[in-house]
């Protein structure tokens, strides 16, 4: 087989991009290593930039997403017994959109089955070769047989733990990585949100976030030690928990219920340069890895995959620059998003190694917060999202 | 004897509260451990927040500092290869004055000199007694006699070192300590500054500031070890490695030239909880200590002078609920300023132990500055101090 581009990865971000390339006549193929079921109940983040709204109504799949997605035009972050709204819309005239990732993904697969776009699924033992060469290929197993396919650029969408990354040679690449001591046990339950916003609440007893996927269906967080497991917090324990790292108006108003889902991640910052190297282009987790706070995770990766779209349609239309600087365009956002994910980590989170000290700073950095527009348009534009 | 405030330490804080109190008709005294030349040698910070500017010219002593200060309407930010303009002027509608603090002392003893208000220089042992009863006093030798002075009020302006603090007993007290991996080496030169407004520059060999006191007064810093000695840096090394740590086109234009001091002051952030207790109150580092990075120091001593200032005087008016806020309304304002200097010194220095991670958050850091018009003015707002 031979396709112009090869993405590795079914995920948002492989979808988004095959969907992008086929619209501008490029002819892309998506390996992903999971069945379409398992892809599509995947649970994971649910704010989506302004900026990737417009690409998503640009490719012809923002439809649902307006229709049944929720704009938010703003968020509350509240911390040591001070509360601010922050106002995104007031401030920098953005939104965001609230709408499940696995929302985005059913509306993408809809989009390239309609275009019949070719995606093999349970695609094993996925190897890269000659990315550095000017013949790249890929060979997969798939259905039992041996497959190859020949292309002229690979784009690496396939997550932490995908072999794209690992496909540059570790003389070419630098990583850098934060790891954070604690994690999140998230919840999913069908009860409605405490609130019309996300909350972040920074306590002493740790961070939690109330999230929302719709009107009867919320997303809640704790900060837990990494030494947790989901078994160690039954429904009761977590609700109770997290009604009192809440200020008392919101925990009087919480509507509790038996979660549907419960799991514990771990938080890390990770970002691996370049994100290019001869025919590869890396995009999304395959480079970098934010802490979920701030909801920068699909976000990034979208705009990955719109510089990415861009350079190769660019390239194929006969202008190569877009894609030799594409690495490094990429990461300028990448590393100021990465940034803003660990500032708003550490602005909000328990570190007991650190000391009162650092809790003294967070509470005035609330408190200052709270009393500064500069300071609130800073989080806010950062929040909504940076400029592509 | 018997006065109606007890102000223990003679520097800026003390002289500034004496003035204000005794231009209100309140009858204040300074008691100061050194000579009025040591005093008047010591060489301190020179960057003024507008608010201690419009203090100093409320109180009758601003004349000199109009006529010889330089207003400085902006500074740079440059580090990993960014460099930053930050317009104070434009983003905040204030700028700050630069006029060091010896001068600030000089013209405070002048105007005190010209009202007879009395200052006990080298006055040695001082005790603070009964601080939390009705009728306080504070013994001290003087010129070889024993000497008691009877107030109503105590204002401890002794700085970190001085008994004022320790009066207050450990149980009341909450200390809050973070201690920086680094000091700053100082010199000062008769050299021109290297232009017109204070460079503060980050680099992976370390953190340097280029400062001034005047047209041919230049002072300037380099991070180093805290296990450095100022004779381990000969004029010629300093100078060295200042170039190294400076963008080329600003290294290229330093004008070199002998030191005439040269010292090295580690970075400590201090706040002690509360700032009152009885009948007594903390002003400046009696209460706190900042890192140098940001200059607020002297200014933020300034304010606590003003908040005190404000609540004696209403309180010896019959309002005393000024002065039982002091403590609070005093601390709201000193964390802020003290996250910002943190936050500053957080942004800028080498913290080797931290790894490559740190680094990059930091180039991110600045490179979002370089491009937000809102962080540019969240910066701007804390250096040219936040409102009263």
């Amino acid at each position: 087989m031979r396709h112009q581009v090869c993405i590795i990865g079914g995920g948002p971000s492989g979808l988004l991009l095959s969907l992008l390339l086929r619209r501008a006549g490029i002819d892309a193929v998506v390996l992903e290593r999971r069945s379409r079921s398992y892809v599509l109940s995947r649970i994971r983040a649910g704010v989506l930039e302004q900026g990737l709204c417009d690409i998503l109504r640009e490719a012809g799949v923002g439809a649902r997403m307006d229709a049944e997605g929720f704009v938010h035009d703003g968020t509350i972050i509240t911390a040591h017994g001070t509360t601010v709204h922050i106002d995104f819309k007031k401030l920098t005239g953005k939104s965001v959109m609230i709408y499940g990732q696995t929302e985005v993904t059913h509306d993408l697969y809809d989009a390239l089955d309609r275009i019949d776009a070719p995606i093999f699924h349970e695609a094993e033992d996925v190897a890269i070769h000659d990315a550095n060469g000017d013949a790249p290929y890929v060979t997969f197993t798939h259905d039992g047989k041996n497959q190859r396919i020949e292309c002229d650029y690979i784009a690496g969408c396939d997550g932490f733990h995908g072999v794209s990354r690992r496909s540059i040679p570790d003389a070419v690449r630098r990583e850098f990585e934060h790891v954070y001591p604690f994690g999140w046990l998230g919840i999913l339950s069908e009860t409605p949100p405490v609130t019309d916003e996300l909350v972040y609440s920074g306590h002493e007893r740790g961070f939690a976030l109330c999230s929302m996927r719709n009107a009867n269906l919320s997303r809640h967080y704790l900060q837990v030690p990494l030494t947790d497991q989901p078994e160690d917090w039954s429904d009761e324990a977590f609700w109770a928990e997290l009604k009192l790292r809440l200020p008392p108006h919101l925990a009087e108003v919480l509507v509790t219920g038996p979660s549907i889902e419960k799991s514990i991640a771990p938080l890390r910052s990770f970002i691996s340069e370049p994100m290019s190297w001869g025919r590869i282009f890396l995009a999304g987790d395959a480079a970098h890895i934010v802490p979920p706070t701030g909801a920068k995770g699909l976000n990034l990766a979208a705009s990955d995959v719109y510089y990415l779209s861009r350079a190769l349609i660019s390239h194929f239309g006969g202008d190569g620059q877009p894609l030799r600087d594409y690495s490094a365009t990429a990461l300028a956002r990448v590393w100021k998003a990465s940034r803003f994910s660990w500032s708003m980590t550490r602005m909000l989170h328990e570190f007991p190694s650190e000391g009162d000290f650092l809790a003294k700073m967070q509470a005035a950095e609330v408190d200052y917060l709270a009393h500064s527009p500069a300071a609130q348009t800073a989080l806010a534009e950062n929040y909504v999202g940076l400029p592509y």
